[in-house]
């Protein structure tokens, strides 16, 4: 077991077929206010921070996929966008990856990767629900 | 727009097979504690609650179906299960479906349902980004 838990859900990944389109609604039917917008090229995709909740709070993420080689634009072709993981925040992850795979967990990193939140792992999601989980410990800036 | 906004998300739904299996994960690799365990027969599942965060925190939520008429069996068959829903909370149900509708939003309920929460509405993937969103207003109780 993960001996310093999970303290929250970071965040949800929504993967749209285009951001504009898709604040339109987050932001302005719902009135939800973007924190920044990040090109993050590691993974193919542009990224809208939704924050809600304020501390503890947890953020929606939109993944806007801009290399149609990446896994998130594979995901939106094969799937039409929707949901796409869910990240837990927890406080060590070298730590947490260590005690996840003693006990047997499925995960698909074998060291943290870096993510544009800070460094994260991702669990398959036949251990986990039918879920992909992300595991993610923030860097001190974030 | 929502004139009283989104105060945060409330919970993540995971639709799952077997919830014993599920919480040997959740609760017994991760180390996320139940609050309990439901029975709703109005949505034709069990549903168990892992709150995170604390105060203003969000809620995993994993939905085992109990009743294989429902929507929920039926998404199990179709997708093996996974993510099914993001619910957010609002303050105002009543006000928030009737300044959606008034928006345009594809609004799937003429009237708040009872949820397990309190009082919800759900709005169709085409107009969210491809997510199945739910709104609710807690209960005072809850």
């Amino acid at each position: 077991m993960l001996s310093e838990g999970v303290k929250r859900i970071d965040h949800v990944a929504v993967v749209v077929r285009d951001l504009d389109t898709a604040l339109h609604f987050y932001r302005d039917m719902l009135g939800i206010t973007p924190s920044h917008v990040l090109d993050f090229p590691q993974e193919g995709v542009r990224i809208a921070f939704l924050p809600l909740g304020g501390t503890n709070g947890s953020e929606i993420e939109l993944l806007e996929p801009v290399n149609p080689e990446g896994s998130v634009a594979r995901f939106l072709e094969q799937r039409g966008g929707g949901l796409h993981h869910i990240c837990l925040e927890v406080p060590d992850i070298d730590r947490a990856l260590a005690e996840l795979r003693a006990a047997g967990a499925q995960v698909l990193d074998a060291a943290p990767r870096p993510t544009a939140e800070g460094r994260g792992i991702f669990l398959h999601p036949k251990g986990t629900g039918g879920v992909l989980l992300e595991l993610v410990q923030r860097t001190e800036a974030q």
